[in-house]
């Protein structure tokens, strides 16, 4: 393998010197781009997925247009319960539906163990294409949704507003609820080898639903399943980034989940966390993503406002605390980037030179 | 004034002794019980907030069937804004809609000053009817949204994933949005103030949406603001709760706002925030409403939890950490409520006679 180019955020995930703060931003292959749009006006989400030239096509469009020190494979979380047999719907304005949410042992009983090297090939083939259209320029991210947040997905079936079915399982079954989370474990710990085998230089869990849980239970239902999934990662220094949203209950503990980087919603003081827990781990974020909405003077005083909060030192990657929204004026994203690789110097030893 | 009979809920928000822990429910009259949809039945959402017999008679349901030991005023946050001017329709399973939304400086420039007396006098009615009615048996809560919560469905219009609108008022024009808060906050003391007078024991503040501000945004645009409403309430010795969802980060900040009793949301741990502030502050709540699906030795279990992390002493009010769900069994609500009777008194000195 060749040496990357651009390897700050590499640097940046293990804590080593860089001369500036690396940003890449969470789904920044989408909507908020024209030349997305354009690519999704002829093809729907899922062929996107499913077709490794389309895939790897728009994963490459933010390196050429934004800027980002970054890629992160363009896919979605839901692909790892269709793999393991659900039938997923992508519904144009309510989102993705299952229409058999998994609530019985019955329904359990018919999810199959994924083999991701069959099932999950087109991700591995848009990855392995990806990184020879890279021509190692930034690195490439694969990701996966954590044991939990899938789980969720699977039970509720579609967007949910109290989650309440999710939370009849774990409260009414939660023996069911842990065996699905346990064989769960096993598919993403899979997937996410079978993606750094493929070329990713670095793998995120998202645990987007943890924050719907109180630390108790968080602890017994999602946390336990993240470390499960690093534990029995097959990589070598590849590092793992954990982003759970919401779950300002157990950042002490998420540090020594075995994750190398937490990634931070835009609720938490970055350096506050940095003073908790910045010796064992890297951190990602965390601008309010609305911040994108804002004109660019205000957009420069806040990229500003979390450099310093994070303070000088390495082991920061630049990021949102959580996506991108669709409706951003992609200049501001431009801007973002250009006011993190202007300003983050001043924070680097390196960079003062 | 007539002493009330049971005033446990007001001397647990005065960190007073009491012989055990009060409980009252969030949207504890509400749908999940079949009396209150008896009474839905018959009339729509406005028409029982606007009739003081139909209000009053929804709000005496929980107390005569679950047991609780306050009533809240059978109401909504909304009313407000109506009174302001905006036109209110609430929409079956879109939930509340404002068809004209706060976006500009011409539409601010409609919204009058309300004067509770008149434009709110249904509220007030329905406030000295259930006193009337309540015989002192239990205190009495009045309450309204938080000036940013408020402003929020003013400007967004409606139910939100993202809260783009009103992130893009705050980014783009402060000065409005400020300006509109300073006004909101003025109606908010005054309707306040009202509710008080009408008979009131206790008030609420909901901020149901300052979660969504990062800390700095936080303390500028909802914080202030609620400072501001307690700062100018007209009242004797009556008791100010604030419920702001979602804002882990400014429980130190709020413990200072001049409240006197912190709601508490589900991902709070009550023991720790309790040995921050509790010498400031009694503390509200915080079961995760979605425990209620669960079968009553699980929900037993977890109000031990919750009051084991209290610990104890005084100052701990019981309550769910949001509202109760529609459709929860009733009998797990009354359940919730004897558990806390029960297990309680372990916690207080002259409860453990």
């Amino acid at each position: 393998m060749k040496k990357l180019k651009n390897d700050l955020f590499i640097r940046a995930c293990k804590r080593e010197e860089t001369e500036r703060t690396p940003i890449w931003i969470m789904r920044q292959a989408g909507r908020y781009m024209p030349e997305y749009r354009a690519v999704r006006g002829k093809y729907d989400f899922l062929t996107m997925c499913k077709t490794p030239e389309l895939a790897t096509e728009v994963t490459l469009q933010p390196i050429d247009l934004i800027g980002v020190d970054a890629a992160i494979i363009f896919s979605d979380i839901l692909v790892v319960p269709e793999a393991m047999g659900m039938f997923l719907e992508m519904h144009e304005g309510k989102g993705p539906i299952f229409h058999k949410p998994i609530r019985t042992e019955e329904a359990a009983n018919d999810l199959k163990q994924i083999d991701p090297s069959k099932d999950l090939k087109y991700v591995l083939d848009a990855i392995s294409l990806t990184k020879k259209e890279l021509n190692n320029r930034v690195p490439l991210i694969g990701f996966s949704g954590s044991p939990w947040t899938l789980l969720t997905y699977m039970v509720e079936g579609r967007g949910s507003k109290n989650f309440s079915e999710i939370k009849k399982l774990i409260y009414n079954n939660p023996k069911l609820a842990h065996s699905l989370l346990d064989r769960i474990s096993v598919a993403v710990a899979d997937y996410l080898s079978a993606q750094i085998s493929a070329g990713a230089d670095a793998v995120q869990i998202f645990d987007t639903w943890g924050g719907i849980l109180s630390p108790d239970d968080f602890k017994e239902f999602s946390l336990n399943y993240i470390e499960k999934v690093i534990s029995l990662l097959k990589k070598k220094d590849e590092p793992v980034i954990v982003f759970a949203k919401g779950v300002h209950y157990a950042i002490k503990k998420l540090a020594k989940s075995g994750a190398d980087v937490l990634g931070l919603d835009w609720t938490m003081d970055i350096g506050d966390v940095r003073k908790e827990v910045g010796k064992r781990v890297a951190l990602q974020g965390n601008l309010d993503p609305t911040v994108l909405y804002a004109p660019q003077e205000k957009i420069k005083e806040e990229v500003k406002r979390v450099l310093k909060s994070f303070g000088k030192g390495n082991g920061h990657i630049f990021n949102l605390g959580h996506g991108v929204l669709p409706d951003i004026y992609p200049e501001n994203v431009k801007t973002l980037v250009n006011f993190v690789k202007e300003l983050s110097p001043a924070f680097h030893k390196s960079g003062k030179k």
